[in-house]
């Protein structure tokens, strides 16, 4: 009888383990789709941030020494240069003539604690005049993420309008390619 | 033997114990993301029931008591208010007309039963003289969500033109703080 | 005391039993938001690929006897024509042009291994003269998606421009009923 229960006891080990490895399964899958939403959500507070005027807000997407290049106008490099386009007289102007920073739902491409993403960016103004808006730029936006001890942060966005040069088409052509960790922004 | 048998369903025990708080961790973890997806999917259910002029659909997004605010234009309480701001004549005449109602992917923060979401929207207008498109309002939207027992629905929607004054900022601006149940549209 | 022993490993088989039904529970609740990301990510897809004029990656969205649809101009059937779509003359001409097609984030059915999803679409032009962009097309999109070995593609897409007649406002319409695998595109 206490074979048996032994034997018992060997089978319920085995059960165990094969559950706890399907627990790990899932939580590897789940991790994946949690990248996925952080990221698109990091990507979702640019715009309410930008079009409110919340400098640090805006900054503290990207990492402590990230880059925000929008070519051919300027190149931004951490917390302070890109709060202070926030705070600049360009961007106040904007802001306070109306304008819409609208970003669409990005692709995502994560590989361990890299990730890529691409997205649209409309720059749409108000007009009171004419009574309408207008969009002054749509830009091919390529993102370099990094998972950070808080979470994910972007290293890399660059915005380019897609005012039919090459350099935007290659921006999204990535976008067609693997991602693997250890891509530099070109 | 049967002491060593014993040990075993001990350990056994345990181990079951550890993973169970390992799976409900995952469950947690689940739910956190089944939320962000349900809340994101409501609002993607706005922009197409509108257009179609499928007016209960629309309705039935928000609570029972739900609040639709346009300022300074209307505020619509409760699903037969915003269902026949759906089946009226301004309304209608912008479907009949041609018109895309576009909304981006939100922002979500949730907090138990309670959500809080932002995100743009585009009133895009057919202008068949022209042959093109025009956009006649973008705005802020803030939305207050609140778990029911058949799912999230809208509590409240603010939607204010990004027209340069200071109340669409404020909505927006309020994105980049915490979110907490039991927070009242201002 | 075997006794107990038997009645410990009777018990634990229970409380395994009980653990392994809550983790597959998890598990499908997890396939659904799979899904529901797996498919709004291929249609994320579609804008970057078309305005990189990757013609492959596009076409590669669709399975192959896959069908996109944009009455009343076009109907192409298959990776071929599809691809041909993005290389021919038209679509190169937008693209050196300067064009965003920008796709909001779809509302996504699935049952089983096919999905239904709606969406807009915005066809947004470089007018290098008036140094802004306008938008040429916003129109309702409804998609059919089927689960094929290698994933989610696209069975069946149609395009209608939001342009004031019934057959875009039916296709949205759609969006507000449940949705059965087997649907057909009308």
């Amino acid at each position: 009888m206490a074979g048996d229960v032994a034997g018992d006891a060997a089978s319920l080990q085995r059960q165990l383990a094969e559950l706890r490895e399907t627990v790990a399964g899932l939580g590897a899958r789940l991790r994946t789709f949690e990248d996925q939403v952080a990221i698109s959500q990091l990507v979702a507070r640019y715009g309410p941030a930008v079009d409110s005027g919340s400098a640090t807000a805006a900054a503290e997407l990207w990492a402590e020494d990230g880059v925000f290049e929008v070519p051919p106008y300027a190149v931004w490099t951490g917390h302070d240069e890109i709060a202070g386009m926030v705070d600049g007289a360009g961007h106040q102007g904007l802001i306070m003539n109306g304008c819409a920073h609208v970003l669409t739902a990005p692709l995502v491409k994560v590989d361990g604690d890299e990730a890529r993403a691409w997205n649209y960016a409309l720059n749409i103004r108000w007009d009171a005049e004419r009574d309408r808006f207008w969009i002054a730029r749509a830009s091919a936006n390529s993102w370099w993420l990094r998972r950070e001890p808080a979470g994910w942060r972007v290293a890399h966005r660059v915005n380019r309008g897609l005012d039919g040069s090459p350099e935007p088409r290659a921006l999204f052509e990535a976008s067609t390619q693997p991602f693997r960790a250890g891509s530099q922004p070109a």
